[in-house]
């Protein structure tokens, strides 16, 4: 039987979703968890992994097994066996042919900027921190360059493995919210640090430091080396993905 | 010269605002940076102590000092010492008559539940967590009974060293967003624990346990050992105090 399951985390603990040979990954919590539980071996696969220190809101994962649980049994028996900072939020039996990465059409991520002159300290490991006033609805009227299909090597870091460059960007908006400037960007899915790379070049579009049109000039140039820095993971978390209807996963996850 | 400053923080790492023999202190690190930025010892006087775990987005303290330093220069030398979950907001010069907590006239919490299945992750922290379905609602027409002056020693803890309990709620407010219950309450002083173990009677009014009158018989009953258990901190955030405008402090802290 194949298990769908919506995952929450603070990445901060983590040095991101994937199990790697040192250091904490929330792959390997998840799946030590789920092995408990399952009392089998249980090898997870995920809708988008994130890097270290970048949180998720609804990370989307998928196992086998042939262990008969409760939905609610595979949830409550995680939560108990999980580190605070991760939290299974749903758990529901889904086809075969669901899979948590190539099933899903769309995926969603935020970038939360405190933008004060004082640094960040409440949500110092949630929010990336913007000293210089930034004009918010110059970022977003900026960013509509960014919708529909392109290829976004400007914003595709050195280390991305994917096989060509060529995203669809459905959604980029930019707001303030009081001292917060909060990006929402959705694609079909992202190369390796695009949203980071992205914000990182609209940063200085807010301060008033590039044009509006910069970051459309840097997305025809396709040149990484002339946009800007990588913007620091903590502002970044993994809203989600959308699967289409027919899986009949929760609403938060729909397309 | 008097010096007001603004000061944000995240409670995990402390054992609460006040400077204690062992572990680590708001007080004892705000203490230590001011110094530093002095050069001679600083001792700061706080609107609100706050207890281990509490946050706080703006606590209002004061200090003198025969050195001159811009308000800027105060800030960001400040901030360059203090540990990433501590950060001066503002930093202003006022009359000597000013006392961070003799001269306010009221002060705001604020109260986060998480109200889902499954517990916290991303902000385990900072949120309190309620697995059954709160009316939230009802929490706000039970939480009325509180406006006004009145007794609160049902809301008392034990340890409370305040000369009387009498104290005038000025708001009450409890309102859902999306999964999150947040309840806010502003009142001219707190008794120790107030909030905290007025949530913990409001929560079986939530789930529907106990009568909306519930809260307005506990209050009039003045009995703390019939009403509902102590909420956890990190659901807790001191918004902050108001002071008199004629302070001239920043607008967030004024009435």
């Amino acid at each position: 039987m194949r298990i769908a399951l919506g995952i929450e985390y603070a990445g901060d603990a983590f040095l991101g979703w994937q199990r790697l040979g040192h250091g904490a990954s929330v792959q390997a919590a998840i799946e030590s968890a789920l092995s408990s539980v399952a009392d089998h071996e249980v090898a997870v696969t995920c809708a988008g992994r994130t890097d270290a220190r970048v949180h998720a809101r609804c990370q989307v994962a998928h196992f086998d097994s042939a262990v008969v649980r409760a939905p609610r049994a595979w949830m409550l028996g995680a939560n108990s066996l999980l580190p605070a900072s991760v939290a299974v939020c749903w758990v529901q039996p889904v086809a075969m042919e669901f899979h948590a990465r190539f099933s899903a059409i769309s995926r969603r991520y935020r970038y939360r900027i405190l933008n004060r002159a004082a640094r960040a300290a409440l949500e110092h490991d949630r929010m990336a921190w913007e000293r210089l006033p930034l004009d918010a609805e110059r970022m977003h009227r900026a960013m509509q360059a960014l919708l529909g299909e392109h290829d976004f090597s400007a914003f595709r870091a050195l280390a991305c493995q994917a096989r060509h460059a060529r995203r669809t960007v459905l959604q980029a908006k930019v707001r303030r919210v009081a001292d917060e400037v909060i990006v929402d960007i959705e694609a079909n899915a992202f190369l390796h640090h695009m949203v980071r790379n992205i914000v990182g070049s609209l940063l200085p579009i807010g301060r008033g430091e590039r044009p509006e049109q910069w970051l459309l000039e840097l997305l025809q140039g396709r040149d990484r080396a002339v946009a800007g820095p990588t913007a620091p993971p903590q502002g970044l978390t993994f809203i989600g993905p959308r699967y289409p209807r027919t899986f009949g996963l929760p609403e938060e996850v729909c397309a």
